[in-house]
């Protein structure tokens, strides 16, 4: 719905854009490949809890882990974030609505990854953007909190249709706000019947449990061992 | 943060765009002038309670309006709003992230606005892209719910640097989610000092008398009497 006299320049470039994005995530997952390294990208609306997770899930994981967070503006949660044990790098993209591949090339130079296990990339919170740009992770992560609505799956379906896992986030709020569990499981397989679905409250600790047997079990079959 | 190669080419594509819609939107702003209506722009992160929100306010306001919706997919808003005393039209943007000014010159055609004193742009649900289309609005409100986090304003700062309105919604779980509201009303005066600040839950009702006496009072104001 852009106008027709600007619209196929702006597909070009785009596609331009994509086509090179997806060049540099090739390289991105080669090179996490090459390190034993599962990259988790972490997409979300504003709010949906990415940081508490992130921070929920540092304090108990059993290898060690680097975090890149992407902001507009602020580096507040890449502070929230140090000293949880990882590395962190925090990207402000400004005015840019999500994170691309040759940021996350960009932060990884800049991070000690000797060790690392796990790579958290906590993407810009926008339901809508982040869903087009291939970062090379290996996880692609949806969080959908409870305040948020039962529906935001059918109304944001690229982003719910490239996920591998879908979180419920907030469950210890699902009853103050009237969560409907059965509609909002309903709409996400829907969706997106290709993703793991996992619910959790990074504040009260329920399901955080699966989430981190989930995260080993994934990072343990991608590189045979720890 | 885009690559060097292709940065200048979007730019300029990008701000042809931006061109073309404040012409439109320059357009749209006269004729609503024109015909006496006062047009809100209402934008959020995806599940603030904007739908809620108009919801509660067509069930109580004083004069007719009519509503355009805007997301990626889906008319469940607009079945929301449906029944409420309002026409409304309900626009799917596919996979762009905004509504820009043309497709509100597009939607008002297809509208009765025969006494409409009131027309409410529900945006699509998302803090960064909206900000940059004008769409010929008189007041821009921008909803931020205590669910998301206090730190909204500094994290997204164009779309509340933009807002004539700041909405802190959902005020009804503020206890539940341990909401800091002087750290919120602090950033929200940072980042927005021209912006009028009210507090609501459409839920409860607490507050939509203050929110539905604004709006009463920027539209007489505007149009001299109803």
């Amino acid at each position: 719905m852009t106008t027709t006299e600007a619209g196929p320049r702006v597909i070009a470039v785009t596609a331009n854009l994509l086509r090179k994005n997806a060049e540099t995530a090739a390289l991105n997952r080669e090179a996490f490949r090459n390190q034993g390294i599962l990259a988790v990208n972490v997409l979300s609306s504003p709010g949906s809890g990415k940081t508490a997770l992130l921070q929920a899930t540092l304090a108990s994981l059993g290898c060690r882990a680097a975090v890149i967070v992407g902001d507009l503006a602020t580096d507040n949660d890449a502070r929230r974030l140090h000293g949880a044990g990882a590395a962190v790098v925090q990207l402000t993209t400004g005015t840019l609505c999500h994170l691309e591949a040759e940021m996350i090339q960009r932060a990884c130079a800049e991070l000690d990854l000797g060790g690392v296990r796990i790579l958290f990339i906590e993407n810009v919170g926008n339901l809508v953007c982040p869903a087009s740009y291939d970062l090379g992770e290996d996880l692609r992560v949806v969080l959908m909190s409870v305040t948020e609505g039962e529906d935001k799956p059918l109304k944001y379906p690229k982003t719910f249709k490239t996920a591998n896992v879908v979180l419920i986030s907030k469950t210890d709020l699902a009853s103050v706000v009237g969560f409907d569990r059965a509609a909002a499981l309903e709409n996400i397989r829907r969706i997106a019947p290709q993703a793991v679905i996992l619910e959790l409250s990074a504040r009260s600790g329920t399901g955080m449990d699966s989430w981190l047997a989930f995260l080993e079990a994934r990072r343990t079959s991608r590189h045979d061992g720890p």
